[in-house]
């Protein structure tokens, strides 16, 4: 069977990548950030958070490919923000997402959840957003089998390309979400510098590409007050991918490593045309 | 009749003044400030915007009589915010609330108004906060007859009492307001830095206070890159009323004019006491 490249109108051996920022329009900081990424041309891509304040001046701020970034948690200490659909099951005590996926888990009604992400869905094309695929903030609707199966549905029903775990994070995760998802199109590996440092991380991925479609995903945040106040936990993530996304050293290297930059767009059309 | 400073247990020539900070809960500058104009002994009240993502945060940085300003709007071009309650009529085409009074009164229904401040007015009882009263976000629900009969059902309901125009402002307003309010406790005067130079405008309010019971309201907001992003067409306004509610004269300029400070808290409690 041809690879996915080759389906893509590649050839087998290309290595084909696709550098998504998460957390669009989260705040004013991660739209501009978001969109410097773009303009810096490195990143391809961007998922939008469609319950946050700043969701609609994202999208209006960012020039590459917009897929949906199912929010089910709200994971900051002061900066909350609650469902489009309001059920109580999607919500903890004070009325806001909660702020773990675990959380979320042990106590979101499943029609809820479906509901919720169709919502949002829904609005962000109502924005007039040419949606390009979904994933899903921490992770919520693919680590667990249940959550992967309305992600799957969800996919299905809007006929979107999916951020899937690689082959080695699905032997971590313990079911087979690859093979679940085997009606779909999505990327053949999966990884990230959440965490780790950002240049050293990006610089080791290009070198290790294989061939294929690898998705990278970041979160560029400008630093300065708005962050620092949100995000006391983990800022300088953030602000590492947003030095990252714009060292002006990052496109020379993604040439070098003989990669082809490329957004879920065509991921989307090769699916709806299949 | 005894006047309302009398029955507070205040002599009849007692000027008794309410500084209230606006829009508590709207941006993690505005609690900031919020709170430094309350630990500056000025503010003694602030009003909490419930839908706004930092409401929560604010609640738990005010150490002041803390009131619900009723939220029906959201004014900003980036920054936007939904209703709790989802009703279609309470949002504008992008689905967040309207821009202006104007397009709320254009479009809600009022049955729909009125679960929504219930909402709001129960979230902040839920979050723990001892409600002293009620105002409302850009004037929307007094500045308009219909609305202002919810706003006075909503205060009897909850037995509160309320911002009230000032006798000036009523003939401008040109409907009986403070008729329509005779059953419930409100300040009998009214005024604002809004617009205007704020310290010459507070200064000017001191050596004119009337005896009775005053309610000055302020916006104060920290400078910075938050709220310049978020509000770009009146920030020096803002940041104008955190430099009067932190300039460290203020305090002694109230003392000299004779007034004591006072929350909505004995309101609260005189129009309890019926």
């Amino acid at each position: 069977m041809a690879s996915l490249a080759e389906r893509l109108g590649h050839g087998p051996d290309a290595k084909l990548l696709i550098v998504n920022c998460d957390d669009l329009g989260s705040s004013a900081s991660a739209n501009r950030a978001t969109a410097a990424a773009q303009a810096a041309g490195v990143a391809t891509s961007a998922t939008l958070m469609v319950p946050c304040p700043w969701a609609l001046d994202g999208v209006r701020m960012f020039a590459g490919g917009i897929g949906v970034h199912l929010t089910l948690t709200c994971e900051y200490p002061g900066y909350r923000w609650r469902s489009l659909t309001g059920a109580a099951s999607l919500h903890d005590a004070d009325g806001y997402m909660p702020a773990t996926a675990q959380a979320v888990w042990a106590k979101a009604d499943l029609d809820d959840v479906r509901a919720e992400c169709r919502a949002q869905i829904d609005q962000a094309l109502a924005w007039g957003v040419d949606v390009t695929h979904l994933d899903a903030h921490m992770g919520t609707m693919q680590l667990e089998p249940r959550y992967l199966e309305v992600y799957l549905d969800l996919a299905r029903a809007y006929d979107l390309p999916v951020r899937m775990v690689s082959a080695a994070g699905e032997r971590r995760l313990g079911f087979p979400a690859r093979e679940r998802a085997a009606d779909l199109v999505f990327p053949d590996h999966m990884t990230s510098t959440w965490g780790k440092p950002a240049k050293p991380t990006f610089a080791d991925m290009l070198a290790n590409l294989r061939p294929g479609v690898t998705e990278v995903y970041v979160h560029p945040v400008e630093d300065g007050p708005e962050l620092r106040a949100y995000d006391p936990d983990h800022p300088q993530i953030r602000v590492d991918d947003f030095a990252l996304m714009t060292d002006p050293e990052l496109p020379a290297m993604i040439r070098a490593a003989g990669a082809t930059l490329i957004s879920f767009a065509p991921l989307r059309d090769l699916q709806r045309a299949g």
